[in-house]
Parts: C-alpha cells; sequence; structure tokens
C-alpha cells in the first residue's frame, strides 16, 4: 500500500494537471447542460447506493440509473454526427479487430465518448471505464452507458478521493485484467505505474489523447521507464488540424460573440503568435472584415503573416488603439500589466493559446484596480481613472471555456483513438518497442478518408501505371511519415 | 369614447403586428437577462402599485423603482458603445436644438433606447415614454429612467390592455401636449389618430422607424390622411446597409452557432434570395468554409452572385445535398413541404429573411411528422422513417431570435432617430409638407461621420479647387438624394 | 457649308474629347495586336485606294480587304463569347424587331463590335459604320465586316480629316437615311446636328455609350436642344457593376503585374477613394494579401471602408510608408507633388479613376527630376537623392492602357446597345419624349438574365401565388426602377 | 579523355535535363526582354571574338562586352529589390565570411543572379560562372559582370557544344582551383566528376537549388559516391513557401490572364491536386470570384480542400461543366485524352504542376484534331464538330512560360544560397559529412529575418525568462529541424 504522503503528491499532481487548460481537451461539448435532467437534488453519493440496470447488472458506479433513456438519446443523436465510428462498426460486422481486448479507459464521459466506447464493443473489445475529470462526466450518459452493460465508474462533481476510487475500480477486478489502455491526461497509466505495476506485463500498449499526458510518456521513455508501447494521438496530422486551425478559426468568433455581443466589423485586433491557432483566428477574423495585426517572435511564421496581409507589429507598438488583444503563443507573460496599462476603455482581452499565463492575469490582482463580474465569463477590470478592460475567462482558454467543440472534432479524435487501440493490439510482435509512437501515416490518411463522406467528398485513386510513376502505393500511404508540413 | 368592438379591431391589427417578425427590430439586445434582477416574484400589476422615485415623482409606472441602479449600470456600459449620441450630447451644452420639443415615445424599451432617450432631454427635449412591445421592456432600465425623471410608462409582460393603457398615459397628460412623435411599428401614432386626432395639430412631425411602421404611413400618405410630415427612418442607407448587410454577416454565423455547434467548414448551404441580407449571409459561409449555393428570381442580382464566386442554382436542384437551407427573400413558401421531404437527415433549416412564412412551416404541423424541442429555439422535425429536419426558431428571424445585435448597430438607429426629430423639429416651414420623407443625404452622411472616430477612421476634406472641380459643397452632401446604389 | 474656324472649334473639341481618359471605353480588347498581319508597309491612303468586296462593291473604306479572313476568324472567337447577342439573333429568326431600322454608328471597331453589327443585321437592320477614335480601328475586322457587306469607313491611324470623312461618308448617302444613331462619344450625333439638322426628323432615337456623350446629350437636353430621344446606356446597372466593381477586380491585378512584375503579398497600398472602382480594387488586393488602406471623403462610403476591413487614413498618414498608391477618385490633384515627395523610394503609383488629372504629373515635369522610361507604359521619376517612384501610363487609366478588358464585359455592353435600339425602334408614340432615358429596369434585367447560361445559371420563377404576394410580375421588373443601391 | 560515345550519353541526358520543366527555375523574371538591346545581328559565336573589359582583361566569354552598361543598370533595379543580399553586403564590410572561397556557379545568369554574385564577392569570394541553360542568358547582365571584372561564360542562344566549352572554361583554368561549387541542375557539377574527379579534394561543398541537381545528389550519396557535403537548398521551407504556395497564389492570375484575357468572376475551374500549389491556386481563384472544385488523392488533403470550402470531386464528374482545368499534382495523365473529349467548347487546359505530361498532351497529336496557334503559348486544339480546347503552354508549366517571377521570390532563393556556401564554407571540421544537407533552420530563419524589413515588419524579441519558459535560445531556432509542418 502506498503512504498517505504518496497519495497526496499524487494528488496534488492530479489538481495541477487539472488546472493545467489543456487545448485539445473538450469536456464540454453539448453545452446547453442546462436541458438535461440533472438538477436532481439528490445528495447521496453513488458510492453509497445500491444500484442495478435492467439485465441485474451492478458492476458500474453512476449518479442515476433511471437517466439511462435520456442518455441513450444523447448518444443517438451524436451517432448520427460521428459517421467514421459508425462505418467502423459497419465494417466489424464480419472480422472482430478488437476480439479479446480488454480496454480499460479513462476520458471525459459524454456523448462522443459514449459512441466510441459502444464502437470498441462492436468491435470486439470488452471496456472498463473512468472519468478522467471530477467535472466533466455527463450523468445521464454514464447512465446509458452503464444500463447498456458497460461498467462505468463516473458522476459529475466526484472528489477527489472518488476520483481514484472509480479509476481504481476499472482496475482492481476479479477475473479480468486489462490489456489495452485508453488514457486522457494520464492519470490512469499513473494509477496503474504506482499500484499494478505488474499488470504491465499483459497490457499490449497505450493510446493517450492529451499534451500532458503525452508529455509524461515521453518523460517515462526518456528516463527508460515506459515498459509498454505507447500511441501519442495528441499529435496526429488530421488531428491537430483540426483543433488547432480549423477549430480555432470558428471557436474564436463564437467565442467573443456569445461573451461581448461585438461586432467585428472594422474593429482592430492584435493577435500574438501566428502558428496554427494564430492563423485561424486571423483569417477568421479577418474575413469578418477586422483589421488585424500581428506579433511573432520566429521570422518564418512572421513572413508568413506578411504575405498572407497581417502587419507584423511589436505588442507595444499597436497596444494603445486596438480593441481587441488576442494571444495564441504558448508562451507566458506576452500580455503584461505595462500592456494593460496602455490599452484603451473597452479593450477586451482574451487567450486562444495553451496555459492562462500568456495574460498576467495576476498582475491585475491589485488593490487599485476593481474587477466587475458583468457575465459568466466576463469580467471588467476597472482602473482609477474609470478605464475598464474587457478580460475572457479570467485568461484560460477562450474556446474551451466560451464557446463549443462540434461533434465532428470530436469524431476526428475518437476515430484515431479507435485506430491506435486497433493497431497496438494487432501490431505483429517487434512492430512497437517501449516508446512512444505517432500514429502511422496510413492510419492518420485512414482517419481523414472516413471523414469525406460527411462532405460528400469523392477521393481520386491513383491508376497503377500514375502508382508506377510516383512509387506509391495505390492505397497509400501518400506521404511519408515524416510528412507534416505541406498539409 | 371609442366603443369596445373598434378597439377589438384595434387589438388584433396590433397584435398581427406584433406577430410579424420585424426586420430592424431588435428587442433583446443584451440577451443574457438572467443577469438581471428580474426574477421577483412579485405577481403585483405595476398599474396597482404606488411608486415613488428619489425625488419623489410618481409620474411613471414601471415594474419596481428599486432596480434603477442597476439599470443604470446597463445604460453606462451601452453608453460607452454609443460614442455618435454622446458625441450629440457634447456640442448640444452650447445650444439646446430640442429646446421646447415635446417628445412622445415608444420603442423597445432597452439600454440603447434609454441613451437616445437621455440624449434627447439633454438636447433640450422633455419626453414621455411607452413601450412597443409587451415583452421587450427591460424592468431595471425603466426604473432607471424613471428614477432619473423620465415619465415611463413600460414592463416586461404587459397585457394588451396595459399596453394600450401606458401609451394613454404617455399622451393624455394635463398641461402637456406633445408635439414630436417617435414611434417604432406606429400603435402610437395610430392610438393619436384614433383618441385625439386635435393633437396634430401642435405635432411638428413623426418619427417612425419600423418597416410596419412606414408602410403605415405610406398608406395614410396615400389615402391623403397623413397630417403631419413624417420621417422614415427605416430606409436611411446607412442603417440599411448595418441592419442588412454588416449585421447579417455577423448574426447568421452566430446565429448557428448558438443553436446548432455546428462546424461551417465544408458544410453544403443553399441561400436563397442575394439581396443585402443574402449577399451577407453568403460572404460570411464562404469565409468560414462553407460552399453556398444560390436561388434569385432576379437575373441582376443572380449574375452578381455568379460574379462573386456563387452557383446560381433552383432549390429543388441541390436541395437533397444541402446540408443547411437559409431563406434571405421577403417572399413566402420559399421552402416548401416539398423540399422539407426532400432534404436529407440533419439538414438545418432556418430563415433570415421577413416574415415566418418563408419557409412553409405550418406544412410541418401534420400528423406523421414528430415535432421535437431539443433546446430553446431548436426542433427536430421527424419524420416517419427516421429523418430529422432541425428547424430554428420554427421559422422567424434568426437573428432576432438567436444572436444578439450589436450595440453599434442599435447606435446607428438610434442617432438617426435623434437626427430625424432635429431635423423635423428644425425645419423651416414649408420644408417638408404632409408626406413621408426620407433622411436627407447630408443627415444620413453626418450619422455615418459621428460613427467614425469608433473606428478611429480619419476623413479626407475637400480642398476648395477640388469641390469646386467636382461641383459639390466641401461639407457634403457628397452624393445625390437619390443615390443609392452606389454604397 | 460651316466655316473654317467652326470646323477648327470642333476639331479641337473632338481632340479634346479624345484626350480625357474615359472610363467604360475599352478599344483594345485584344491586346497584343502584335499576332495581327497589321503590320503592312502600305503606305497609301485607303481613301486613294480602289477596293471592291467578293461581291463587288466598293460601298466601304478599310486599309485592306485582303485581310478579311483573318478578321472573320477574330469575330468568330469573339463570337463563342457573346451567347448574348447570338441568343438574340436566334430569337430574331422569326420576328425582325430591327425590320426596316437604318443604323448608323461610330463606335470603336473591334472584333465584339462587328458581332453586335452582325446581330444588328440579322436582326433586319441596315448599318453604316465609322470609328469613334482615329486609333482604335483592327484592320482586318474592318475589312471583314466590308467583305460581307457591311459599309465600314474605318482604319487605324486615321487623320482628323480622315476621321469626320469617314462619319460623312456614313450619313451622306444618296438613298439612305439613318432613322436610328448608335454612339459612343457624341461625335456622330454632333456631325448630324452640325451638318444636316433635318436627318434628325427621321430619326426615332440615340443610343449613346460614353460618359462624355451622355453629358453631351444631358446638356442639349437641359439647353432644349435635344430633338429626338435618347438612351443612357453607360449607366445602366448591370453595365456599371461590370465596368467598375467586376472588372477593376480583375483588371487592377492585371494591370499592375504586367507593368511591374510585382509580388502583391505583404504590400501596403493606399486605394484613394471607396466607390465601386475602389471597392473592386481594394478587394483584389486584400485577397493577394496586400494591407490596404482607404482614404474617402464621403463619410458613408468611409463607413463602409470600415466596415469591410480597411484602415480609413488621410493620404499624408500613410504617404511614407505604403508600396503602391492607387487613384479611384474621378476627383483631381488627389496625389500632389508634395506627396509624391514624401513617397518611398520605388513608390508605385497609379490611377485606376476617371481623368489622368487625379495624379497631378503635370508637377513632375521639373528640370530636378529625371524621368526614365523603363518599359512601355512605366516611367521611373528620379529624384535628385537618388529616389524613384514608378509612375504607370503617365497617370492614365491603368486599367485601359495596361491591361485588357475581358470580352465577357464588352458582351454586356453590345447587348445593352442592341436592346436600346430595340426599344428605341420600336417603342409606342409617346413612350419617350426628347430627354434622355435611363434603360428601362426589365430591359436591363433582360441584359442580365442573357448572360446567365455562360455560367450555366438557373433563375428561379415565381410561382403565381408568390409573384401576388409580392405584387410583382413574373417576368420582372422584379426591383422599381429607381432601385439602384441594393445591387 | 572521355570517349565520345560517353559525352554523347551525357548530352542526352543534359537535354532530358532541360527539357524537364523545373519548378522552382525562374529563368524569365523579366520578361519584357524586347526591352533589350539584344537584337543585334551580330552572328559571330562569342567564342570567335576577342573582347576586353575597360581593365584589359579577357578571361571571360559574352555576347557583347559594349552592352556593359544596360546590364549594370538592370542589376541596379534588381539591387532595390533584393535587400537581403544587400543587407549581407552591409553586415560583410567588416569581416568578410568568403574570403579565400574560390566559387565556381552554374546558375541563370540574369540580374539577380548578378546581385548574388556580386555579393559573394563582397563578401570575400572569388567566382567563376557558366550558364545552366542554353537561352536563360541575359547578355548585357553577362556583359557587365564581365566588365566588372567577373570571369563569365554565357551567353543566349549556346549551342550544346558551347555549354559545355563554357563550363569547362570556369573549372579549367591555370592557378585557380575552385574550392566551392553552387549549382541549379547538376551538370556542372557533373562535369566535374566526369572530368576533373581530383578537384573534390580540395571542394569543402556544393550547394544545390534544382529539384533534379538534389535528387541527383541524394542518387550519388546513396551510392555512397558523393565525397563531398552538399546542401540541398531547394528545400528550405521559406523557399519553398514562397516558390510553391505564396509565388502561385499569384502566378496563376497573370498567367491566365496575360494569355486569355479572361474574366474569372462566375467561372467554374477544376483544380487537380491540393499541395502547395493546388492551394495558391483555389486561393486566387476564389478570391476572384471563381467557382472551384478539387481533385485529390490523398485523404488529408482532400479533407483540408473540404474545410477551405472547396467541393472535392473527381475529375470525370465535373469534366463536362468546367470553364478552366489546371493541374497541379506532380503526377503523370491527370488529365487524360478521354477527359479532354468531354470538355465543353472554350475550356482552357494548363499545368501549374511539374512535369508537361500532367496533361496527355501527346495524345492530342492525333490527324482528326486541329492545332491553331492563336497567341504565344496558346494553341486551340479543335475537335471535328469543331469545339476548341483552350491549351496553354502546351501543357508546361504555365507560371513559367506564361508570367513572370517576382524578384522578391528570387531574392528568397539567392539568399538562401548565399548562406548556404558560407555555412559549408565556414563549417567546423566535421559538422557536415559525406551527406546531402537540408539548410539548418537557424539560416533558414535567419533568410526569412532578412526579407522582413521589406514589409517594415518588426520581430519581437523573447525576454530572458520567456526563452527559459519554452526552453529556446533568444536567436532562435524556433522551431525544431523536423518541423515543417506548421509552417
Amino acid at each position: 500500500r502506498r503512504k498517505r504522503s504518496q497519495l497526496k503528491k499524487d494528488m496534488e499532481w492530479h489538481l495541477k494537471m487539472l488546472l493545467l487548460p489543456r487545448r485539445n481537451v473538450s469536456p464540454f461539448s453539448h453545452s446547453p447542460a442546462a436541458s438535461y435532467t440533472d438538477s436532481s437534488d439528490d445528495e447521496t453519493s453513488p458510492r453509497d447506493k445500491q444500484q442495478k440496470n435492467s439485465k441485474g447488472s451492478s458492476d458500474f458506479c453512476v449518479k442515476n440509473i433511471k437517466q439511462a433513456e435520456f442518455g441513450r438519446r444523447e448518444i443517438e443523436i451524436a451517432e448520427q454526427e460521428m459517421p467514421a465510428l459508425m462505418a467502423l462498426r459497419k465494417r466489424a460486422q464480419g472480422e472482430k479487430p478488437l476480439a479479446g481486448a480488454k480496454i480499460v479507459g479513462c476520458t471525459h464521459i459524454t456523448a462522443q465518448t459514449a459512441v466510441l466506447m459502444e464502437t470498441l464493443g462492436a468491435l470486439g473489445a470488452q471496456c472498463r471505464w473512468a472519468a478522467c475529470n471530477i467535472y466533466s462526466t455527463l450523468n445521464e450518459v454514464a447512465a446509458a452507458l452503464a444500463e447498456s452493460g458497460f461498467p462505468v465508474f463516473a458522476w459529475k462533481g466526484e472528489s477527489e478521493d472518488d476520483f481514484w476510487w472509480c479509476i481504481d475500480r476499472c482496475v482492481n477486478v476479479e477475473g479480468w485484467q486489462p490489456n489495452m489502455i485508453l488514457d486522457d491526461g494520464g492519470d490512469l497509466t499513473h494509477w496503474i505505474y504506482k499500484k499494478y505495476p505488474n499488470m504491465f506485463k499483459k497490457i499490449k500498449g497505450i493510446v493517450e489523447e492529451s499534451v500532458t499526458g503525452v508529455h509524461r510518456l515521453y518523460q517515462l521513455s526518456k528516463a527508460g521507464k515506459l515498459c509498454v508501447p505507447a500511441m501519442n494521438v495528441n499529435d496526429s496530422v488530421t488531428k491537430q488540424k483540426f483543433d488547432n486551425l480549423y477549430c480555432c478559426r470558428e471557436s474564436i468568433l463564437d467565442g467573443l460573440k456569445r461573451t461581448t455581443d461585438m461586432m467585428f466589423g472594422g474593429k482592430q485586433v492584435v493577435v500574438c503568435g501566428y502558428g496554427e491557432v494564430g492563423k485561424g483566428c486571423c483569417a477568421a477574423l479577418k474575413a469578418m472584415g477586422s483589421i488585424v495585426y500581428v506579433t511573432e517572435i520566429d521570422p518564418i511564421c512572421a513572413l508568413q503573416a506578411c504575405m498572407d496581409g497581417f502587419r507584423l507589429v511589436k505588442l507595444n507598438e499597436v497596444i494603445r488603439q486596438v480593441d481587441i488583444v488576442i494571444t495564441c503563443t504558448g508562451n507566458k507573460n506576452v500580455v503584461t500589466r505595462e500592456h494593460l496599462d496602455r490599452m484603451k476603455n473597452s479593450c477586451i482581452v482574451c487567450n486562444m493559446g495553451h496555459s492562462n499565463t500568456e495574460i498576467d492575469v495576476a498582475s491585475l490582482r491589485t488593490p487599485e484596480l476593481t474587477w466587475e463580474r458583468v457575465r459568466s465569463q466576463v469580467d471588467h477590470v476597472i482602473w482609477p481613472d474609470g478605464k475598464r478592460i474587457v478580460l475572457l475567462a479570467e485568461g484560460r482558454l477562450l474556446n474551451l471555456s466560451c464557446s463549443t467543440v462540434p461533434t465532428f472534432v470530436l469524431s476526428i479524435t475518437a476515430t484515431t483513438q479507435a485506430l491506435a487501440l486497433i493497431e497496438l493490439y494487432n501490431a505483429p510482435e517487434g512492430r512497437y518497442k517501449q516508446d512512444v509512437y505517432l500514429l502511422p501515416k496510413k492510419m492518420d490518411e485512414y482517419v481523414a478518408s472516413l471523414h469525406l463522406p460527411t462532405f460528400d467528398a469523392h477521393l481520386t485513386e491513383l491508376t497503377d501505371e500514375q502508382a508506377k510513376y510516383l512509387g506509391l502505393n495505390k492505397n497509400g500511404p501518400f506521404k511519408p511519415n515524416y510528412y507534416r508540413c505541406w498539409f
């Protein structure tokens, strides 16, 4: 048994991770949770309840199994927008590529995850599941999964103790041992490392989705402690492009509108950073008639900004004149108190980048400034002379806090996870060592191809002659593994 | 006294007007009314309450005078985004162009209207005010106005009897008779015509903002019954361009996102109608990566759509393949039941045009179809085979129902109203006859110029030599009165 | 007989007109005249030659009838891109709406004009034709027309005497008197007024295409001297939109590239004037990645520029930093010597507006500045310190001088001319008085509709019910005659 | 001495290379060669002439040393647009990073190359130079270089024997042996390998610019025959992005306009391939109002096309309806005779990709089809039924054949070459082995940074704290070497 002090340390680490705003994480896809039947005043802890699903099983722990029907409807709606997973199910009617797989998972529990989970089931896998975040579980969805036989251990508003208890209930089972891990954030992996290291003997691989989880896996690998192959699905080309460029192109507009009802036309905006996120923000705002300035540290990205039609400036050159400041850097203290002091009245400040330290929000917590919460996620910070700065989401990720993530984007992530599990589970001995891998190019292409029907898009096939001329296999991969750029 | 039967007729007319979705009407600019202190369970009718403001006046009727402070804050925030009215106030510190004016008004009562009303006061006018819509009054704002001395008669949730009672209280006052009318919808004007026709002897003019109100004025004029000059501010160039092209360009995205969380990229959309509203919708969706088709009846607009890069089609040619259908026609039955029958599963249908008959929603109220309300303003209409159509706002105006109108747009309208009042009030005898007028070009230009500082925009002035060459006055108007096109 | 002095005056006037750069005039559509067989060293004046076409007629005067075959091929190519006129011919196989019409024309003589002329013939008209410009005739095309029986009097490089002689030969014919005039610039009309005023008794109308010609007609009308109806086709909505917005959107890029081979991406550009021409230039350059500033005198256009995403500045605020200056104002001395003195090295200056006085080119003809012609239409003006300004087309219209006009645009003009002739010729007595008219809305719509098939565009037809609801005729016009704005 | 048969083989290889249209090659930047004094009827071979420059040297062989002054002016104009090289010269006033370098070069000889060559000289190098293409030398520029002391051996219209003779004269010199090679196409390298293999003992490295040359170096490396380090500057990120995305975005419009004078608005276009070149073409045409379809074989690029708003189709689905077909694939037989047979009348076909086999032009050389050359680079291919296809540049690269390459793009290439030479020449022993290298990320960033002043672009510098947080050096590189994607 682990000692108390160790547990506390783990908790602290876990909390820190939770607080780290993570790009690519999208817990609250169906924002209007208000429409849910969730407002039960039932204060009893799920751990203290005796619940059974209609088939008599009690191998689960959810808020209220009676909410299953409502959750099922949500899952059905999500299914309509996740055609790639549905296509996988169809193809799996004959062969079951995950037959024999025993997957333990730890992710946000949403309708989209449920579609993934049920797809894994349809592919032959047995699954047990916990939540990777104490707040993000949709109770009705968890109930629906439990009702249809999935051992799910999760509810909204878990305590930290609940959190680890749930994970433990997924892993520590009589007569069942996982041979695959699907993780989002690294907590499940961490738990098994700490408590049941022997389990890794039977585990064929880990699939990890989050930046933080991947970071930890690379550190394990560097330290020589990674004892199974791991697949980094966070960095797959398809997922990255959607999570960053395409998704941010839409969510910057959505996030600003929902919080401020502002008009974009004619507004002067400075976007700090011209990576994929910055490119998406700039393109959208320019298209809506804003005048956009860009700051950059990297001359190559800077030159791109120029060619794309944006004035490249230093922040302090435009800080007095702009109506909106958006950070997309991955850096810290990009917007300092000095900048904030010089902004004009009503300037809007928000972060689309990574951590909430891109804007030095801490520097605004000083006595001479007054904070006024004018709406959810919107604070007015008021200077002694009456100047107001409009700070969104307290500097945390705007698109995570103030807009929703389309199911289509989640579908790409979920499909990538499913394929990564299939690949690791079926890979011949020796293909993968005890290291962290990117999804093979070909599977990345496969994920993309599964999403083309959504757009009624028709791919061209190479003729034999052409394939030979290009030195390619007709079925791909069409680009080398290292190819990430020309995407 | 009017007879009961007549009153009933009037009521019916009024109701019909209320139900007519009106472009250019924007009652709910600050949508998150949830933040308001409005949830008082106070069931007493304001008409039965005894209220006094802090100066002892009781010449008003609002929900709760105690909410004044909250409303004042809303007004202050709106002031920051209505620089044109604030500039008018400043210029009026010397001369008072509305000194002696007695304005009776009937509009939506929002923070933006309050800024207008207090500007009229600062320009020298006395005002009395009622609401033009039984639902759209923001009680806190009404309270704040009453507190600062404006006789306001309005609250959210008036009965029809209340509605006319409030209007009557504005007009029927001992020792005070209006000499100017500011109307939005024509109800106030209608009331005076019916009840106090003699009042028109002292009235210098009517300023009307809505399509319906303007329509009625033209009909009065045609019938020879218009007995004072009227200014149609609805059709001023600046207002039209903002209400239609620029505002719709942003609100189509906002309305779709808030209701459906959809991704725009790659979606196939058909926009019916390529007037200003259609142009705005098309431009925005194209910029976000949608593939947009257009339908048109007018070959000139059709040719424009072609040159702007949109495939011009008949609706039935693309109806099976599109993901979204948007009507912007001003016509009726543009989307018929037959079209709806042929749409694909999950197709989104909405209206940005004029009336809720653009989509034949009535045809969907048949027994074989199931309606499911999935969110506020979002219905799934389900066919027997399981196909779902996503109908937004039951076919009423999407941007009115599901997105907000930026204060900047309201500022243009309000400034136009203020200038129209000034013009009519100060016009020398004979400039305006008993007819309906458009705002003089020069004043339209003035409204625009008052909004340029918002963008830190610097206008160029003609030299004497250039003015002579062009045959223009250096201060405008710069275009002839009939010039509407090249805008 | 007119006196010599009067003739001289006329000549001067004519020359002044010729030197006025005229928007909407597009003489050199097929620029690569180099490919023509034109380089004959034949110095004999056509007036001194004896030429017959293959049918034995000698009622024409062109450079060389033997070039007919080459010209015919050019006409055939143009026919392929002028489907509207070809459609008119087809419809005229039954009825001949111009049967009996005797049209005398004076226009640029190009392949496109030839298609127009032969269409008029197919519609039943007899035509006689001269050139409206002493340089713009394509000799091969003139030869082809003469060969197929059209009395054409025109060649490239006419003297002024030749010019009037040709016009006279069209009008002053035994046994033939025109009853319709098609003019471009007003010279033909002017000639008949001066020499054969009695001819107007039989003339049913004038169709005029150019700004200058229209201007003269309005002056005649004002002076009460216009003795037949005239149709101003220059200001038809369709033509205007194409000549200005759409055509300039493409020709600004073309003109700059052909003259300077510059890269647009990242360049800072100031566009003076935000009318239709300015809008087209701004949109194109923004799309190519330039950073565009706008100057305006009219606050309404200025506000539009803001909402479209352009910084509105005064010219002197950005003159030191911009790479390109483009005038689109219709004004004069917009770019002054002072501005030119302050521009940076290599700055490009050009005019897309109206007259060559928009840029004060005259001010550059001073001893301290050196002019260096580096290419056709490209001058370097060099300051004493070595700074060079790149002046295009000596400040004349860039798109007229340095780019070509697509046949499609000319097709719209030619179709409008044809329909205007038909309308005037067939109008019932009294429909048109001795005044200048715009093309009826319905015919404007018809021109547009004839060009839709080019885009495979399918117009929607109103149902009876819809037409009634909108109060429109099913076949149009769809907008009121005064409607020019919402286009 | 090499045997005749070997020489013939080499010649054939050389010719084949010459005929291969090469992306990234831009021989004719200043297209209007017509302005040159080149039309001398001097038929004497330069090899037979006795020429001396003004300093008495005759160590060169050019067409006519007297043209030097004209060439010098061209070089001076180019200098103004190549600020990066001029900046390098300035920095080299103190240290001479190429002191002692003896560079033999073989490239196109244009004004831009001259600026490069003279920069190398200013950096301390001695240079000898030949042309890499028998047609592309600008004689005046070669004369100017010879006049200022550069041993240049090149003229326009060399025979193949001349070609190798010139190269040999650069290398085979008494008392001078090169220690660096700058090659474009691999011919110079090939010649030294074949004739003077011992020279490689003193050679510190090869810098190669072309696709073909790089391909040959990789083959040599694979075969273990590469005996010095080589730098592949073709694949540097900056160069690629400019040569492909940004340059094609502009040149597709330029190439189409110059050849066909077509209007882009409303045209239906299919672009085959959605790599960087295809992306550039699609973006430009969409911006000009064309309706663009895309074909792709790679599902990832296909998904991008969808999200960017283009319908993804198979070519045969749209071939009957499109107005323009553009190939950008790098593949062959993408447009087959079958496609060509089905295109509609007047369809324009062109290639922006790699080789002239993308369109199966050979299949059009059959008896039933008539070819008609209507302009330079424009052929009408006419079917028996009269249908015409407009084929541009006979299927060779449109932008190479029919548009110009902006000096700015050439400046990036030239700067990259200069930095690669400096890097290889100064690299400490052991940094580079006998292999092919990409330009280090940091130098790529340096090239970019040298071009930012052109845009008056201001780069932001990391603070120490930020650099530490990101784990970066403040001066870069800012991205890992493998980073190519997020550019």
